[in-house]
């Protein structure tokens, strides 16, 4: 299976990735990468005008397709879509067969009619018991796949209008919640996915510090963060920035989800398309903060060939990342310098 | 069947409208204000995460519960979905039979698939075809209906990422074809529709005066403009100030959809939840361009019972009508003034 | 002096007010308002193009200006600008006289020249020393004039250009310099007022929740948050779930700066000529949070008057005081439905 | 004098663009890249807070070092700071000695206090009277100078409340001026810069095609449009598509201003540093455009060496220069193929 994934990555050239190699060694206290995609992303696209731009293939099928894009080595479950208590087996077995491993499960907040006005924060204490207990349930699936991480985007906590919430209590649920969560299955690390707003227009876990600060009033060390980078950069963030937070705050970044937008908007696209230098400068900050997770491609391919478009994220973070491995000690010196000139003189050098 | 639409309004009071009737009597060069709603906005909600968060009630119970608005006298239908050559007859009794006019007709050119790359600007010639002979179908339907206006929103007409689309080609092709319509249905208004986004990441028709110019471009006086109050704050434009601009660039503002949001995102809310003072102005701007058309809703209810929200936009415009009826002379007067500090005190007095 | 104070505030309409007091007797447990001014408001206006606008009175004069505004009971003071070592004597006796007292004391972090890359963050030990030596002598003044609060603004400290600085380094710089200050001064509560740029493209203390990290992380119960409400609009925040935030990190919420904007930029204009509908909400959610402190205007009144202007935010805070004390029932009840058609309703009873 | 400047430019490295030279002979029917520099961009700079981070050097130093930034051949005068009747045979002299031309005269319409509510658009007639006949002064000094270019900024024309301003009539003034001066120097092109905002909150010559609406209203060939790159971000505009719209509209781009920034505000900042795909995508599609002006730097170096910086950014725009020379039909290509996988692929070989 991966030597047609490698064939297909044949069609972007290797030798960069050989030098890649070869240098890191001499970085041996960073981390290797390790690139993984969400599943999902394989399959249909649409948006609140449009039903479906693509067919649903089965989740083999988009699990295969996952596993010829050249470089990934894990996956995440959407849980419901792609994982249930009923397909666990047959899913186990397929990843061992694709050599894959489970990154993450994302339990279903956010697609669910049930969750419309909140899952853990929902007014409704009969939806909070049902995200627990589905959750609950994820948790033990993660189990049963070797998976240490659930990857928690609550897109629909949170509201629409002003004076129509009680933010206070609402926020305590959550918070409540996640502290249940985390205290029951202390094995498993909660990473919490913030977003500023879609689905709500508001989100409760909106940004980097809001969702530290509810890290933290957990009492919990196995709950910390996901940034998705798009999210971020529509929140105004700079992530290099956003990364040390969490180093500061406790080692609470857990995992990392990788798309490019036009700052304005979630418009999940292939990385490197818009921006350039931040993806440097996250990586830098990346490895500064010690982490040690997976490089995951979250993506919304609307109208793309939705492996290739992913495809070409994990080779732009590896072009990105060559730059790192190369002039580490220069950006060392740039970044120390605080000079926008030495810096710009620099980039000029590595891009374009 | 408005009978029962008046009790509805009963609920909301109406001692104050008898006031703004009477104030408008002393207004009599301006138009009396016609409100009016898109139909589709009774309808299902979505967005790229959830396939619905309310049924899909069939067209004529929508147009029915759009009846019972109080003070909705219009409806606009969207082509395909809710009106085809098949079902003209059928709608015209129904309209007819609540006593609604059809304000206009919205062809499907955004959540058709065919159209997923663009439709009067693809670059498939057949599918630019396809788009220009299923508008002419529309403008049949119109004629038929005796509805004076189509709303044109090419929502897929515009790209997504850099260095992807060949911007003057498709801009002559957009032009092309809207001045091919407007020449061979010189009785039907085409009303443009901008938006700067969504669901491509850029539109053509973006905003107030690239939608001029285009305007401008055809050569044909039935070519106009439709302001979405929202699609203008997400443009970053002060919609009394783009009134003023379809004025002088001949009297081309055709249409008006409103809606409110949080100035970052389409969320298409009820009027007035977020802003309030450029409500009055709009409506001060409208009367001073002599705009005679309608004050049509459209929102998009994701939660919210759909008939409710929409009743309350209307409610808004007439309490920030009946401001500027009564207060016409002040207006003029702290709009010639340039002082901030007459304006806030006028604006305290009359709000708040 | 504060009669002719009251002379001005006539011209206002005072009826309103009595009203108010009678209703908030029936919410004695709620704060009485108070209201403060920053006095630089009344000085000079200047922007980067343009070199001043206006003439810059003397302190005393603009003190006396101050003091004439209804309603103004306390003055905030710039350090060096407005209060130093050798004219203290001569300010307390000038508060004295006119009834006002000295609210906080905002040290002059961001327009010395000395601070331009940073001051309790910068790389220079000199300049972080000098940065705290300079706070110290605020301190002791505000120690004289027996005021409770520095307002801490590090405007500078921050950054513009990506890979340009070193933000663990830098933000451990401004920990530690927080720290030694507020262990120094345990009798001065120091309000870390965030902003996310401007003058740096970005600002280390940017939001709500970054700045209640920072403080936690001091240890000290005595650092806490300014909320300008300006910031927070272009923060992306809404200020009433920005102050619940403040209250569950242990009630750190210790100032308010009012203002209002277009919500892109910093333009710090009159309260309500833009919102209306959140300032209700901040004032229901302040009473929610147990705020005891004051509420200050500040303003950067460019080409208006500026004691007329911050007189009207004074007023339109009243004003909307006014619905929350007659209507703290409603409000709590909508806040509690989650239901944006009764939000709207209700909403639209006590606006236009 | 620009032998010196050479051994400047030595430190950067000049084989690469001897590359340039030798591919743009292939490519000659493209207009030879040609760059300048607005002079008062070396000198201070400050923000509304602090009145100067740096010295202000006179206008012969700040022209000495301009011209030995290398590759520079053209400067931009500001009217009164930099250029005056009196000192007009001075300021001709030292061009010719440093070899350098006029590319521009930019009349002070945003820093002169008189202006604080406008220029051509001010309520106050003879404000208005003096805006033009300064504007006269400024054209009869670029008569002598040999220059073709009035680089017309506005910045103060415009309003920053809402119902404050008659938008009907003071664009008609100032259509009616603009339209005046381009009657009156036929001789001159008066090159319209916009940009949304700052130092008003909304300014009337505000985006690319408002400002296009303009010049076709005045009925003159020689009133066109400046782009700002760093204003058009702001604006939500992508540069390359607004170039297509200015010669949709009669070829009426005339000039080019460079910087970047972080898509939310003027930062003014050096070319690159924040973006990189788009710049590439501009200079492809001012080829297309026929564009044979200037590209001229304009950056606000606030806390940078201002010759370092502003030479940073013509470097960049020299680079992503040469990927074009190199790849132009590569790049046609993919413009063409509307294929986000097969731009990011080429976009990975020419950056990173």
């Amino acid at each position: 299976m991966r030597a047609s994934g490698q064939s297909v990555a044949a069609g972007y050239g290797t030798a960069v990735f050989d030098r890649v190699f070869a240098i890191r060694a001499k970085n041996s206290k960073y981390m290797k990468r390790k690139y993984s995609v969400i599943l999902g992303n394989l399959g249909n696209t649409r948006d609140r005008f449009c039903s479906g731009y693509k067919e649903n293939p089965d989740t083999l099928t988009m699990l295969e397709r996952a596993a010829k894009i050249p470089h990934v080595e894990g996956i995440e479950l959407v849980g419901t879509w792609d994982i249930r208590p009923d397909n666990v087996g047959q899913m186990k077995q397929a990843l061992s067969n694709l050599g894959l491993r489970c990154v993450s499960i994302i339990p279903d907040l956010f697609a669910d009619k049930r969750f419309w006005k909140g899952s853990y924060s929902a007014s409704d204490a009969g939806v909070r018991q049902y995200a627990l207990d589905y959750t609950r349930r994820m948790c033990d699936i993660a189990g049963d796949l070797g998976c240490q991480t659930l990857n928690i985007w609550p897109g629909q906590d949170g509201y629409d209008y002003l004076l129509c919430a009680d933010y206070e209590r609402e926020r305590a649920w959550l918070c409540e919640g996640i502290t249940s969560l985390a205290r029951e299955y202390s094995g498993i690390r909660f990473a919490l996915e913030y977003k500023p707003k879609e689905p709500r227009t508001h989100s409760y876990i909106a940004r980097m510090a809001d969702t530290l600060l509810l890290a933290q009033e957990t009492g919990c060390a196995n709950v910390g963060v996901t940034i998705d980078t798009g999210h971020a950069f529509v929140a105004g963030e700079n992530v290099g920035e956003s990364i040390i937070l969490a180093k500061r705050a406790g080692n609470r970044l857990f995992h990392m989800h990788f798309n490019d937008n036009h700052g304005m908007w979630d418009d999940d696209m292939i990385v490197g398309t818009v921006h350039s230098v931040c993806y440097i400068e996250m990586l830098y900050w990346l490895d500064r903060s010690g982490y040690q997770g997976w490089l995951s491609m979250d993506q919304y391919p609307y109208r793309e060939d939705a492996a290739a478009a992913i495809g070409e994220s994990i080779l732009w973070l590896r072009q990105f990342d060559e730059i790192l491995q190369q002039h580490r000690a220069r950006i060392d010196e740039v970044v120390s310098a605080n000079d926008a000139v030495k810096t710009s003189g620099f980039l000029r050098e590595v891009l374009a």
